[in-house]
């Protein structure tokens, strides 16, 4: 059996599943936002026509599905897999999302990383044989995870200047066997890492190690230095997260440059829209990889990206109790 | 790419990883049990010495872990991956347990179906060649779960007839690409299905249709009657779910007979320990899996056993929402 591990943490996909079609549906605040056009579809109404906002979250992630199937053809296969998880407890927007559809479900809980644990099994499964089609999925609400994260909106609490603000929107993207797209070459599965951050209302600081911790994972793994990626991206560590993982790589002598961002960063315009340091929640990758990463190779904008999604595995019992935030990081590599 | 995918939902690994080590560590209750002479370590003190019962818990998980490894031998390689998930909100009995471990770690959420879940996953990736070995790490603790899904323990609540007892415990499985023990030869991926039962003590019900749907499946996926099974074992119905089970077998004019057992009948003794319907939570079926049904085959009791993690994926927030409790199950098919 040929040996797909490499290095440490990593893995290679030779067959190089392509990434066929990918779709987001995104809320208010984000369809405002530098990538409001970018969105397959903008959902103005919080509520989503629902009467709870888990229900609407389920609403969001069903939508992502339905026109992913949609984009993917009307002569396409149904995916015999499909990856998903979300923020809320016991992951209840994926499973009423996915509730009825037939479709082989697998949950996975990553926190924000959630889109990026999902794409990496799916692209592995489709490489290894076990599907033709395999779909990633993840979302959050900005009202149900303050609700079940920090307070309800009512209560009018204030945010800190490092918070960042939980993306309403939810993504799906499916890796194939065959077809035209990207494709995925590789991944490197994280660590859970603890610097012993205990804010919880600093999670681009509680993630910025276990982000630098993987990329450099990949690179070394994979035998490849910064500049052999045309960006990478790290999922929601917001301004002063990817600030600190830009100084860990400056202390090893690495500047990352233009090269490195964050979809926390992308998803919101800082200034105008006063969300102190930018997007998180699992959909925030997620909308950013299907509305502006993923479409950016067929525009020519880049070849190779390492598409990083990041995770605080904290929960609102840890803090109570006191104890420190661990992340995660979980990288993909995608081509042209 | 030779297609590794059997009929609707199943797949198969033709390389057979085998399932080299396994370890159970449970509760005070459970080593009261049937199963008690046969699980690793038994630990009277639900706070395992910690402050906490999310702390407990994750001690649980972390000696499973240590212990499989020791198991495993000193000349054994660290696992290239593990596959982990609990039913803590945000998992984090098993984000703390792998803290600080440095194995590369992939979060599921399948509530008490997640040790299928991982075993099935970890399987996929050892036979695919992605690692030499994979654990699939899970676990439930009582006083957490009470406090989280239903009332802390000081309230006094009464339970249900139907009720189960939620298993204080956690399991590791390790996979791998050689060595010897049972192999795993194949799995079928569940779907989320919702029967409309809403209530919440009556998690049994819930899942019976979800279990049902995926043995069926995977009879129909692989070309097998219930007799090339020695052993059909659900996860956690308990004894009104499993009953279930074997009338909708039964509707078919297919009789499951004395190979069709579960989890949560199997830990407890019903009668002398009040238990109600049984055993539940995701640490049930992983250790039952370490403690009764891997040492089976060394034992000569089995050849072959259908292994059906089973999870209902309601929320304590979806219950108040009056919402019905969808449920899943994963198979996995392990032979000597």
């Amino acid at each position: 059996m040929t040996s797909l591990h490499r290095g440490k943490q990593s893995m290679i996909f030779p067959s190089r599943p392509v990434v066929t079609a990918w779709a987001s549906v995104a809320g208010k605040k984000e369809g405002e936002g530098p990538l409001g056009k970018s969105f397959d579809l903008v959902i103005p109404d919080g509520k989503y026509g629902e009467n709870t906002w888990e229900q609407a979250e389920t609403h969001f992630q069903r939508t992502a599905m339905d026109l992913l199937l949609e984009k993917a053809g009307p002569d396409s296969e149904t995916p015999e897999l499909v990856f998903s998880g979300d923020l809320l407890n016991q992951c209840v927007g994926s499973s009423y999302a996915l509730r009825g559809s037939g479709l082989p479900a697998l949950g996975l809980y990553g926190a924000c990383s959630t889109m990026a644990e999902g794409l990496l099994l799916a692209g592995a499964m489709v490489n290894a044989g076990y599907a033709k089609h395999a779909a990633a999925l993840s979302s959050s609400h900005f009202a149900a995870a303050e609700r079940q994260y920090r307070f309800p909106l009512a209560y009018g609490g204030q945010r800190t200047p490092t918070a960042q603000w939980t993306v309403t929107g939810a993504g799906a993207v499916l890796a194939s066997a065959e077809g035209s797209g990207p494709v995925l070459t590789g991944a490197t599965v994280g660590t859970v890492e603890d610097k012993g951050i205990t804010d919880a209302n600093n999670m681009g600081a509680a993630m910025a190690w276990a982000a630098y911790r993987t990329i450099r994972a990949n690179l070394e793994d994979l035998g490849r230095r910064p500049e052999d990626y045309d960006r990478i991206v790290t999922g929601d560590l917001g301004s002063l997260g990817s600030a600190m993982v830009r100084e860990f790589f400056a202390a090893d002598g690495v500047r990352l440059g233009e090269r490195y961002t964050d979809c926390g960063v992308l998803i919101y315009d800082r200034e105008a829209q006063d969300v102190h340091c930018g997007g998180s929640g699992a959909g925030c990758s997620a909308v950013v990889l299907a509305a502006r990463l993923l479409p950016g190779f067929s525009a020519g904008q880049w070849k190779r990206i390492l598409f990083c999604g990041t995770g605080a595995l904290l929960s609102p019992t840890t803090v109570q109790q006191k104890r420190s935030i661990p992340a995660i990081c979980h990288a993909v590599v995608i081509e042209n």
